[in-house]
């Protein structure tokens, strides 16, 4: 199933910068076969782990966000970048190539004993999922897993994340 | 029904700016029932509709945006910030209080024909959702609708919608 869908990705060299291969997943979004097959790949793997809420991060992640959470009949959760949330939050740096990142997420938004699924699109260093990893159980959540719709295997993000159970509908 | 989705929403006095009182949706969101309370108004409204694509405006509308698209069975397009999308694009600027602001698509996102449901957490002005159905009509598709989950009605964002049918789950 996974190459099927890997046909949908479009690969685009040097974007953002000279020597990057970018996997661009618009072109899977925009195939409505494509899409619901990814969402479902992703839901018949955790509808039996009783998912509390699912987390997911600015901006890509909220499109598995949303309807991740709608099929296990619980809350979504964004983390977002810092200013864009109004009320008391919980905040967490992580490091880039150059230089860092912070993500926040409200304080109110994971309960004590929490069963939560962080999902994004892309995982690639696995910095960006390990921060919100962070999050959630500062707040007292537990992390059952953190799913992604692509894994750059090479880059070996799922070492930052090897406390967790990982899961990528497409695996490069 | 909006009455009771309106009880999970938290007012925030003076955010982002003093005088603004701002409308969060998070503690919706966080709400399984309420999430799918919301998402299903919208489904219902539109499911006879025979919509291709869904539209969804960075980032709050990506949790939208995936999920109407799964339940009508059709794709789901991300319109971005400058610089976010990888292949041929087009854009389109729109005015806000201080400045303007500018929205992205992908050339290919949305074919000649196809009938197209925009979707974003919020209508305020208009101009976003605005510039979001002019992306999709430069691009050759028929903007059938435009929905929210939030409409602040004093800011009279449906005039400038007025050529489309436009929807909110709660008004205020």
């Amino acid at each position: 199933m996974a190459e099927d869908l890997k046909s949908l990705i479009r690969d685009i060299p040097d974007f953002p910068v000279e020597g990057i291969l970018f996997r661009d997943i618009t072109t899977l979004l925009k195939d409505g076969a494509g899409w619901k097959r990814a969402v479902d790949a992703i839901y018949e793997r955790f509808k039996d782990a009783r998912i509390d809420k699912v987390v997911s991060i600015e901006a890509r992640g909220f499109l598995l966000g949303g309807v991740l959470a709608y099929k296990f009949g619980c809350g979504t959760v964004p983390l977002r970048k810092p200013g864009k949330l109004p009320w008391e939050k919980l905040s967490e740096s992580y490091d880039l190539e150059y230089g860092s990142a912070t993500i926040e997420m409200h304080r109110d938004a994971v309960d004590e004993g929490d069963r939560v699924l962080v999902v994004d699109d892309l995982l690639a260093t696995g910095g960006t999922a390990r921060a919100a990893a962070n999050l959630v159980e500062k707040a007292g959540g537990e992390v059952i897993a953190v799913a992604f719709l692509i894994a750059l295997t090479d880059l070996e993000g799922a070492k930052l994340l090897d406390k967790y159970e990982v899961f990528a509908v497409i695996n490069y």
